[in-house]
């Protein structure tokens, strides 16, 4: 589980608390620390807990920065970290902060909660449809922007994107890094959610099977459509296939949530996502949904079908961002070839 | 504060929490897994809370280590960790580790509770006493230790203290602070306790500061006596003073809780520490206790008078500990000179 769910002492309560920390990803301190944040509630959100009582902020200042440089970004990242933590309805009231050769950033949510504010997620029955909030390929785009100051690395892939195609992957990648999962934790309730995961360092496939593998019934996951971010996938097959991004198992960070829905309620929770998007200003807010697949009986486990449907996903702002890019309406059971 | 105490949506009950994690100290990897972990509780102690609902783990694995010896230390300290918990009462159910230059490690405790089972630090009235229940020096002694190794460090103490004596006054440091303050957060209940701290970074002086400034009266803590670890001041002396041990500021590391008790009833707690102590086996499975100060009106701030008494807390198991080393005849208003 993406969480540690503690009985507690006290009238049926629930200790559910979460803790993540990792190396800064994006080259923007303070996107940075909204990610680290938005990455630590995520966990939460999974469970379709949509409040969290209090966070921790973990810490650490690179000694290799000079003075003048901390004081710059360490202030901008907390302060990402504090704007996301708020937007998520909750507040930072401690932490821990040393020095460390590498900057570390992470956290701790903590909510305690009753029963009915959290979907333990092992309810996925057969028939089940499979939704996912965020396009896959943040690993890609980072990597490939970086690679934008690399000539031998760019060789291999100027073939199949341009350098502005790039730039607006990473920004979109950023972006949808940053972007709680919240509003689909509320969504899950409404439409009945059984079972969800968000999607993290193993990849769609390795979070997939986790998710698969503590179902109470014998189910399986089968993906049939993967939503990426655009060109992140000619990108991968240029370079060899190194992030095994079609596999499924290339690393995310601050991933969607991988919801099962009820085969019925499906359709109404992305249209929702996307009704509250469009409320809000843009996929940017809340999240895309995507149906990706679909729950069979089988043996708890995930794959992807051969040759998936690949859902190429405009950066937001570019023209095509500004039509319909929720795919509500696939036919989870036509098989794409 | 030590902690953080977020009020809860549920019955009144309130999440207490708190974090910490550093860089190891002691060369014993088991030992300072439960360094870290006491460290951790330490604050939830010193409110007096001796339940912990939860707790998670936070690691970083060295990627300078081989991973012989990554195999060998990581598991050790995860041991050590969890051995410290349950000893607390309480469990890890998670975490997060991740591979770094340094190893890190370091914990998260949390807890919900009704108001009945935490004492807020800030009670604390004119003529109360000021207990420690952990000798000072563990700063000193870590330090010295590693001095061994290094002859012009080593020539410097080498006329103060013997190798024997540097040797004892490790492993002493070590076991104190690998010694949770669970027993001194229950006798506070018992004994009325007004205010507490536990000492670590800032040294006694530093949260003795911290602690007097957060009271809800007017009044300073004066501290008459410090307990050291034996040989410790001499050789803070003969190293130009570097460690501030005298003056308070030296550094401690998962160190005893500083109490504020009514006057009646400071002796009573020491007492009983000493006998719950003694029933545990020696002085090492629930820390000691001295009286080294007293509350007086004033203007929130700490203070140390000149020369104050320095108890040469000598090593477990040696001979002299073996005789009454807990200081609780000691008179608060008598000024030593």
């Amino acid at each position: 589980m993406d969480c540690c769910v503690i009985p507690l002492r006290h009238g049926g309560l629930s200790l559910v608390q979460t803790t993540d920390f990792f190396y800064p990803l994006v080259e923007d301190p303070y996107m940075m620390g909204r990610i680290a944040c938005a990455n630590v509630l995520s966990d939460l959100y999974a469970m379709g807990i949509t409040e969290c009582d209090n966070m921790l902020m973990l810490l650490s200042v690179s000694q290799k920065m000079n003075e003048k440089d901390r004081e710059l970004v360490m202030p901008l990242m907390i302060r990402g970290f504090r704007d996301a933590a708020e937007e998520g309805g909750t507040s930072v009231t401690g932490g821990q902060t040393v020095i460390n050769p590498w900057i570390i950033v992470g956290g701790v949510a903590s909510v305690v909660c009753q029963p009915s504010e959290f979907i333990m997620p092992d309810g996925a029955v057969p028939g089940d449809v499979l939704v996912l909030t965020k396009p896959l390929g943040t690993q890609v785009a980072v990597n490939a922007h970086q690679w934008l100051e690399q000539p031998e690395r760019w060789n291999k892939i100027k073939l199949v994107v341009t350098k502005e195609e790039v730039k607006e992957a990473y920004q979109e990648a950023m972006f949808s890094m940053a972007t709680l999962n919240r509003t689909a934790a509320g969504l899950m309730h409404k439409f009945q959610a059984h079972a969800a995961t968000d999607v993290t360092g193993f990849g769609l496939l390795g979070h997939a099977n986790n998710l698969a593998a503590q179902q109470r019934n014998e189910v399986a996951f089968v993906i049939h459509n993967l939503p990426i971010i655009a060109k992140m996938t000619a990108i991968s097959k240029a370079c060899g296939n190194m992030f095994n991004l079609v596999q499924g198992t290339s690393a995310e960070t601050s991933g969607g949530l991988l919801v099962c829905l009820p085969r019925e309620q499906a359709a109404k929770f992305c249209s929702e996502m996307k009704s509250q998007s469009s409320a809000a200003g843009g996929q940017g807010a809340v999240g895309g949904a995507w149906i990706i697949g679909i729950v069979e009986k089988g043996d708890r486990r995930a794959r992807i079908i051969d040759k998936p449907r690949i859902i190429e996903v405009p950066p937001r702002g570019s023209q095509a961002a500004n039509q319909d890019n929720s795919a509500t309406s696939l036919d989870p059971n036509s098989h794409p070839s």
